[in-house]
């Protein structure tokens, strides 16, 4: 009798690593480690200087994600209780568009002495929004010029990706552009440092790097961008490409050392966190939305017909799912919203009040939250704390709360922060619905499915019925069923993960009373949307650009 | 040698009483008494019988008044060392338009068995804001009828008068409206309680009572608004006006031994705080705007000619001055906005660091809000917490924050509420000036004034020279200046300010720089005024509507 295969799935979030070790024969999730970065998000000051950062930057430390591998992987394998001789493939998700100025051999540009001060040298995060200035030029070149990518994008290019960072890189910090060998997701660096190659993952190039039919943006439309820019791809970011679900390597020497794993097995291709959710939660059917909520949410959804959704982040053909057309939408600030909200404006007596409540003072404002008719708190929120990715694609964009009085009680502004997130992915599920792209079902992944009065919040203003995946670690046990491809053991992905992925069978339905009392808010939300976000009342990018003035 | 003689200046507040003994001959203050009301303001329970009170009421309890006879007179008489026979005038002022339904002796009803349990029979504090319905209609008939006295309250009656106070009483309590005498301004309850006498005051009249050159509206209105309202001005209302500083009575023998001070002196007619502060900071030429800032704040100016300012609460032929038109506009929320956010959206590690702090929580947010560049929180707020009085006059408006980020610290936030407030103030200060009312100076009385951060931002918002009145407590002077001719000290009030009152040396005088960034700012402050106050949005309507629907 042969002993039982594993993979081992690393999800790389925000905050933290996490290694899941999943039996490949029907992804019983065996063990798992957690490893939060020590250097966190570098918002504030670079760490090895102490210098101040300018407002929207969002850095990280790569040799953090490194040590996910030294402290997670084994924990988990101890967790576990396995034989890491029977592991068989390692696969990670990263946070994307997340990227690393690396050397040709890899090494991040931020471990060189000549640019251990530069903050350019370090891993700018998905959520730095300092770009902003040099998306808003791609996106008006392209429209000028009628790019034929743009509309693949809902004919916006985010902030967030690769062609703003890097266009920022260069006007910048041109010593830090130059001296870069490529400009390479996290994704892929840490693929990189496990099997030894470096293979460009088609999910990033696609979603977050304008790789769309085999072609990328040209050099004449870089050049009128910045004439020092027309290399951009084929000096900085051109690399082979490699299929989802697909081997980039096998496991060296050093990172077999790191991990404790047999050196040779399997390292799948890279992938991104939320787009391997969709095959763990068993959602790669058309109509089956996939929201993969935490930080941030991104959604993901497979329709098999290309069609122009206005502010997607945008569509590649089997991106997710081979045949069909892979969808994204995003949510820059969701679970951060609360989490901000918790740390930063709620009263001693809710904290103390909170101490013995087991989900704590998230767990303890929901209850209270939960006791209150919809509308009862009279306040309507915009969730654009960290700006808005879809449908409007704009990170100068900023959070409101409207309706405070002197009887506003932190619950109420908790319940409406819930409640605006909702109503921004009500807003993207329209902009689907309303292009053509059907959707009949929405699915959570994540941290925020374990709060009942989210979940039926959603359920209600989206008027759809809403699973949640069955893993708690939806992400991870998407990279873990990508490794199982990738070692072999399953012809590909779908089969992977029909054996691997689940749901639970609970559906939180849309109550018809609820439904029709959040149509009447959701109006007020799109009003506000609009009013704010289309251009009528462009007062937050002012504000924004104010205190950057005042900070400079 | 004979002794020096003193009068007492009570002034009834929000949440306290605050009795203060002054010397006649040149206003120095002896000495003073606070006693805060045991019921406070009943905002969410009738104390009575714990009935939960619909939204936007607002209740106090009579007996609270007398009992700061009782305590905080006695109290200020001790700490001032002298001798109770030496006292030879006492005067009150109230917020207003607080009213009270009392039988022909001056019963409250909530004091008799039969009403105890009905939350109409009690007192209306200013800031109850149910009968905003009542109000709407109001001005609605009165704008369709033309009548003449709409333009002197800027073409808006408020929520808080005795109209729509008595309406609302009448149409949700006939049985009460029926069994009360009057609808007493709790002003001249005071007063009546104190002297044995019911006078009503001109103040009160004319800036709550629609009381216009001689006359109220005509029961021809009355009747078009509620057939059974008809008689409101002629049964409930019209009652011997009495003229500021004039003696309303003597003390009664029963208030005597209250107070501790001699039966038979004299008992001044009756004031509101605000008007009462503007002798007490000598500010009465035309062209000085006092601003009494507390929970809320009253502006008070005195030109020498007659304007129709929109959005004014009113103006009253020698309201405050003798010879000139004395103006009231007003702001609903100002003190109790920064309250309600330092009780409801401060963290603990605030709380920790404010407790050695000398002027606690505020203090603390006060200085490290001061360290920010002007623009640097990248907020701006509406600061409706409380509705608007003055311009819009709508407390069905709520409050807003606007420009929140995950960076958006505590500071930040009570910063833009700061400002807002002065933003506010701006829109009235602009409003006059359009209107041909000159302000070339601002007064601050009150609590507030001790904030060196506030006073500079309102002297930067504003671009005007700010002085402070040198009296820590110039309500309770004000009214002890009253006493003080009411007693016959004195020819008339300006004598007696010229005498009694007192501004401090020191001008905060505007920052040019700090000028100009406010501008900026306050442009946005009044697209979002404008936006959301004026019709082109009603959200906040539509919101307050809802949540009293789901709280029905």
């Amino acid at each position: 009798m042969s002993a039982d295969q594993y993979v081992v799935g690393v999800d790389y979030g925000t905050l933290s690593g996490r290694a899941l070790v999943v039996r490949v024969r029907d992804g019983r999730e065996m063990g798992t480690g957690v490893f939060a970065y020590p250097h966190a998000v570098c918002e504030s000051t670079l760490p090895a200087t102490g210098e101040k950062l300018p407002p929207d930057w969002a850095l990280q430390v790569p040799s953090d994600y490194i040590e996910v591998l030294k402290r997670a992987v084994p924990d988990a394998i101890a967790d576990a209780g396995i034989d890491p001789a029977d592991v068989i493939g390692i696969a990670t998700d990263f946070t994307a568009c997340t990227m690393i100025p690396v050397t040709s051999d890899g090494t991040p540009l931020c471990e060189l002495d000549a640019f251990r001060a530069s903050p350019h040298a370090y891993v700018k995060l998905w959520k730095h929004h300092a770009a902003q200035p040099q998306a808003d030029r791609i996106n008006a070149l392209a429209a000028e010029r009628g790019e034929e990518w743009l509309p693949r994008y809902g004919g916006l290019i985010s902030s967030e990706w690769e062609f703003a960072k890097g266009l920022q890189l260069l006007e910048e910090a041109p010593e830090v552009y130059d001296a870069m060998w490529r400009y390479v997701e996290a994704a892929d660096w840490i693929v990189w440092q496990l099997g030894g190659a470096y293979v460009r993952n088609a999910c990033t190039a696609g979603y977050k790097g304008i790789h769309q039919d085999g072609r990328y943006p040209t050099p004449g439309f870089l050049a009128a961008l910045n004439p020092d820019f027309a290399g951009f791809v084929t000096d900085k970011l051109d690399h082979p490409i490699g299929q989802l679900g697909a081997r980039a390597g096998s496991l060296t020497a050093q990172a077999a050392a790191w991990t404790g794993l047999p050196e040779g097995i399997a390292v799948a291709v890279g992938n991104v966190d939320a787009h391997v959710s969709a095959p763990a939660a068993q959602a790669v059917r058309p109509g089956q939305l996939v929201a993969i909520m935490g930080t941030s949410t991104c959604h993901v959804v497979n329709p098999d017909h290309l069609a122009v959704v206005p502010g997607m982040c945008g569509v590649v053909d089997g991106g997710i799912v081979e045949g069909l057309y892979g969808y994204e939408a995003g949510q820059s600030g969701v679970g951060d919203i609360f989490a901000w909200f918790v740390d930063n404006c709620v009263p001693p007596a809710y904290h103390e009040a909170a101490a013995s409540h087991p989900g704590g003072l998230h767990g303890y404002l929901t209850d209270l939250a939960a006791q209150q008719p919809i509308g009862a708190h009279g306040l309507v929120a915009l969730d654009w704390h960290s700006g808005n990715r879809s449908v409007l694609v704009n990170h100068e964009l900023s959070g409101l709360i409207l309706g405070l009085t002197l009887q506003t009680r932190p619950e109420g502004i908790y319940r409406a922060l819930v409640e605006a997130t909702a109503f921004g992915t009500r807003t993207i599920v329209e902009a689907f619905v309303s292009s053509g792209v059907a959707i009949d079902e929405f699915i959570i992944v994540g941290g925020l499915k374990k709060n009942e009065l989210l979940l039926q919040i959603y359920a209600d203003v989206l008027n759809l019925p809403l699973t949640v995946a069955e893993s708690a670690q939806g992400p991870a046990l998407g990279s873990a069923i990508h490794a199982a491809v990738a070692a072999g053991a399953y012809a590909d992905v779908p089969a992977a993960a029909a054996s691997m992925g689940g749901r639970s069978a609970g559906v939180h339905t849309p109550i018809p009373a609820n439904v029709a009392a959040y149509d009447a808010l959701y109006r007020e939300y799109s009003t506000l949307h609009d009013y704010f976000g289309r251009g009528a009342n462009d007062v937050m990018r002012r504000l924004k650009h104010l205190r950057r003035k005042a900070l400079a």
